[in-house]
């Protein structure tokens, strides 16, 4: 087992990464001190796992209370977040009852969320299944549901007291989601880690066979990189907006196409590739930079074509980002690879000749 | 002009009070650099005072988006705060544009809980025209909206970057209201500041009359207090929950006759009457004192007779309140007028006793 800590002054918190972690109570029962906790898990995260936590749980005494939702995006939402609250009160949990989320990135968004809300706030635990959630999500605090206008566009920041990855949860991952895990390891590395990049790039083919030993460096590799970002800029004021390159391209094909249809590591994988063209067209990067870019992702088994949805609607769909400041665009894009930063100018013209021919990459 | 600081390290702010701050932008303009801000009010506080504050804002360049709610505490609830982030996603509102909110308590909240969670957060201001909301609930950052299960049930700390009290706008407060904003400046001197409470008995009356300097002296000495006990237990941890005097009675009244039938002030004054009773049957205060509390209500036009709802109904309903812990009730007792503690062991026949007679309180 790795431990990795993020240091967040009196919110730090440590992350264990490890095969096997579900059936170590010594992990959770330091933040469970009053005998119950609420675990929020899915419908398809739930038969396969909520059981075997509920064992380890209750063989020290832990009651739990099971909250299992729809799975998908597209319930990452008001409702669902309610049922959450009806079943926190119909038990009667109070302020210090804990909320576990089993689950993957939506799970961890809706229960952190609802933590983060519930009497004003009550402990959160994080047990991510999915690789997107136990490189990315699960670190950091951020959670939210999406609004019909837009996605995440109701959140809160909400650090967890810890959390616990066991990496057997990633046997009975679907491939498309283990793919798109992936999208977010490739990023720390092309945002701020080259060697990482690198890394990804030998090792994408063994990502992909679910080989345990780069499954394991990839998650902590990740999380050390997350950590790092988190604890220099917790809010997002800065630093923290890099770890969105590919995403205000992402979460407008997202929006498109609807919630659900593409996942969101694809989503931002695409995402990625437009704006490694446009850094490209910028003069910033190489094409053979791009190529790069693309060729780890193909191997990755990643879409790095966007839907063709005409410049004009993305633009559109860009302009409600929340990552636009006071009305003027703001796109994470690549100086090289291992270093990204936020542009506020991108030249219009090329933006939109980017946009025009989405499908357009390196072959 | 008074102003006082709320301290809470790098989340301080002022608060300023006084007669026609609404047309003083030099109170707004250091909160609001970038040229725009989203106004929530209700459709009752909204003509009185929208226009002024819009004009005083538009004279200094900054364009207001007004975001108008049905007034009432019927309408704290999820559906009204979706209205206000409908509003501010179509008019494009981002990280950085404020959220101010103009009206009572229930405006607060909302608004308060829009401004934690829109894009995980944005600036807030607030600008109480209630005496309630003046002098206790638009201090110290707590907001939220209610669940059919429970009041404030969902929601968030979320601090303000400033307080700015008209006390001009108390002219066109309803009587009723008035006399709710003063159970909540009594009961400062209830729990911590037995001058004061003295002082409230003396000033009532005056109060009551709308006598300008006795309403700038009871909301400045009601926000010191407050400041005070947020200082020490932003979070309410500890000392905070002493606010809450009356209250677990008070919501029990409230949710019983459902939300918006007796206003919070109200239900605050004859819960409080419901908590000095059993601190009486206690042996911890004098019936002498509970006299003098429920005089100074009356001199205040505050119910001191809480509704008999039967014993067994009341216990129901305060057992779904957030101030229980761990499945046991906690109450707010009196140990001496300017002395409150948290009481978690009351005997429950002595408890029984008083919610079976509510109404039986000293002529």
């Amino acid at each position: 087992m790795h431990t990795l800590t993020v240091g967040l002054a009196d919110r730090s918190y440590p992350i264990h990464i490890g095969h096997g972690l579900l059936a170590r109570p010594e992990l959770f029962l330091p933040h469970l001190p009053h005998g119950k906790v609420a675990v929020v898990t899915n419908t398809t995260v739930g038969p396969l796992y909520l059981e075997r936590l509920k064992a380890t749980l209750e063989q020290s005494g832990i009651g739990t209370i099971a909250v299992v939702l729809p799975d998908g995006e597209q319930h990452k939402n008001w409702e669902t977040l309610n049922t959450i609250f009806d079943a926190l009160l119909q038990n009667r949990c109070d302020r210090r009852t804990p909320i576990l989320a089993l689950g993957g990135g939506v799970i961890g968004d809706l229960a952190g969320f609802a933590a983060a809300t519930y009497m004003r706030g009550v402990p959160f635990i994080q047990v991510p299944t999915t690789l997107l959630a136990q490189v990315d999500s699960s670190v950091g605090g951020k959670t939210g549901i999406n609004h019909p206008l837009g996605k995440n566009m109701v959140g809160a920041f909400w650090q967890p007291l810890a959390v616990i990855t066991d990496t057997a949860t990633l046997d009975t991952l679907p491939d498309r989601e283990l793919s798109a895990g992936i999208a977010e390891v490739v990023k720390y590395g092309l945002i701020r880690d080259a060697d990482f990049f690198a890394w990804s790039e030998r090792h994408a083919t063994e990502l992909l066979g679910r080989r345990p030993e780069a499954l394991q460096e990839a998650i902590s590799r990740s999380c050390r990189n997350k950590a790092e970002v988190v604890e220099a800029d917790e809010r997002e004021t800065g630093e923290r907006a890099l770890l969105n390159l590919g995403h205000t391209f992402g979460h407008a094909i997202e929006n498109a196409l609807g919630y659900g249809s593409w996942l969101h590591g694809e989503a931002v994988a695409a995402g990625t590739v437009l704006a490694a063209g446009l850094s490209s067209a910028m003069g910033l990067i190489t094409e053979a930079d791009v190529e790069r870019i693309v060729r780890v992702y193909r191997l990755a088994r990643l879409p790095v074509a966007a839907p063709d949805l005409g410049a004009d609607r993305y633009l559109e769909l860009m302009g409600l980002d929340k990552k636009v400041q006071g009305g003027r665009l703001r796109l994470i894009l690549l100086r090289r690879i291992g270093e990204a930063f936020v542009c506020g100018d991108a030249p219009e013209a090329l933006l939109k000749g980017v946009l025009s021919h989405p499908a357009h990459c390196p072959s």
